[in-house]
């Protein structure tokens, strides 16, 4: 009896250590993500094609972190068969890679369009917003996954808060540019370059929101992605 | 033992209605969302705005099917523990339901540019574009659901290949309109709608090709993700 209460112990704590190294690896893949968004901004800015370049090529790299995490996700269920919280976490990890994966992709689109402007010339307009809304939506993704660390659900509500901001703030942006369009049309293609980068940032905030919302399932076990955030803020201080 | 033979059956009976229920619903799911891409095309090209809002109000209705088929989903994984191949089949209609999900986002948006539209007044060009990609990533969604059902990876294969041309379709079609924007920058807010519309439909294609590498993982056990289109084809005809 003894021995074996000594094996699921080891067991148990086998397993936790397992689940505490997917989890690990799902954050050091999200913390190259932000920066691959840092980096894809800044080279769009300064006109730095090269930098560009490195972005897209890092993106594969992001990409088969993602094959192998989920891999491990996919190991775990198979062998561990979690429960409960245990099952809520590796469900939650799973899904919060597939939206590291896509902010990769949309740093990447980033990217293209930082090398398309260095070749065709400035935009005439839209970088200040490019800088203010992608370091508000790099800020969201930083957050969402320092609530995945701690799994503090309010955190994760702030971050979900935040994508309406966002939203707002992309809104504007691409309205103001398209006036400038019409009055310019000139330049309408480098323009169209940054609506399209704008465009990626707003689904940054998305996925960052997506990301939230996988930390408050994992803590509170209920699903709350299409929840407005009145509901969404009552679920989460609902103790 | 006779006894408990016949009671491993009948679970592995029930077990399996289960499964057959959970993939039955995706594909319930995936016929309403690519029912919710049709009518957005239509609302827009015939600028009808009522049936662009019907479009927005029932993709409430598949996100709570989107929800209902990830708890079941967690329920066979938590109760049934699967392992080997229905296990890859509980993770990849999990998959599947979010690029489901993702289709019927999409349809929404296209939905308001239709209503915006048909507010603004038409756009001089782009709508001959949105029929024919349209109808090409319909056909898509409509492949990578009925490969799913059969199980089929060829047509999944051939799901992925078409995302190339609708790609190449897209680039097209958005570059001739910017163009015109250039020369008549009076209707550049319309044009920007079919833009939006155009690039709505360019997802949509990912998100089949998505559903069609899920049919891929679940019957040949291997992420084709990240694959090209060439190491796709070696792995469907590794036999």
């Amino acid at each position: 009896m003894i021995d074996k209460d000594v094996h699921s112990h080891h067991i148990s704590q086998q397993f936790n250590a397992e689940l505490d190294t997917v989890k690990t690896h799902m954050l050091e893949m999200g913390g190259l993500v932000e920066q691959q968004v840092r980096d894809a901004i800044t080279a769009l800015i300064e006109g730095d094609s090269q930098s560009a370049e490195t972005v897209k090529v890092n993106d594969n790299h992001i990409n088969s972190m993602e094959v192998s995490i989920d891999e491990e996700c996919t190991r775990i269920l198979a062998r561990r068969q979690p429960a409960a919280s245990d099952l809520r976490l590796v469900i939650a990890i799973s899904k919060a890679v597939i939206d590291l994966e896509r902010i990769g992709d949309e740093a990447g689109k980033i990217a293209t369009q930082a090398i398309q402007l260095s070749e065709s010339g400035e935009s005439p307009r839209g970088y200040k917003e490019i800088r203010h809304i992608g370091n508000h939506v790099g800020f969201m993704v930083r957050d969402a996954l320092d609530a995945f660390a701690r799994f503090d659900v309010d955190m994760a509500l702030a971050v979900a808060k935040e994508d309406k901001l966002v939203d707002e703030e992309y809104g504007t942006a691409v309205r103001s540019i398209i006036t400038f369009m019409m009055e310019d049309p000139r330049t309408i293609s480098q323009m169209m370059n940054v609506i399209w980068a704008l465009r990626s940032l707003e689904r940054v905030g998305d996925h960052a929101r997506n990301i939230a919302e996988h930390v408050i399932y994992l803590v509170k076990g209920r699903d709350v992605r299409h929840f407005g955030i009145k509901e969404m803020t009552a679920e989460v201080n609902d103790k």
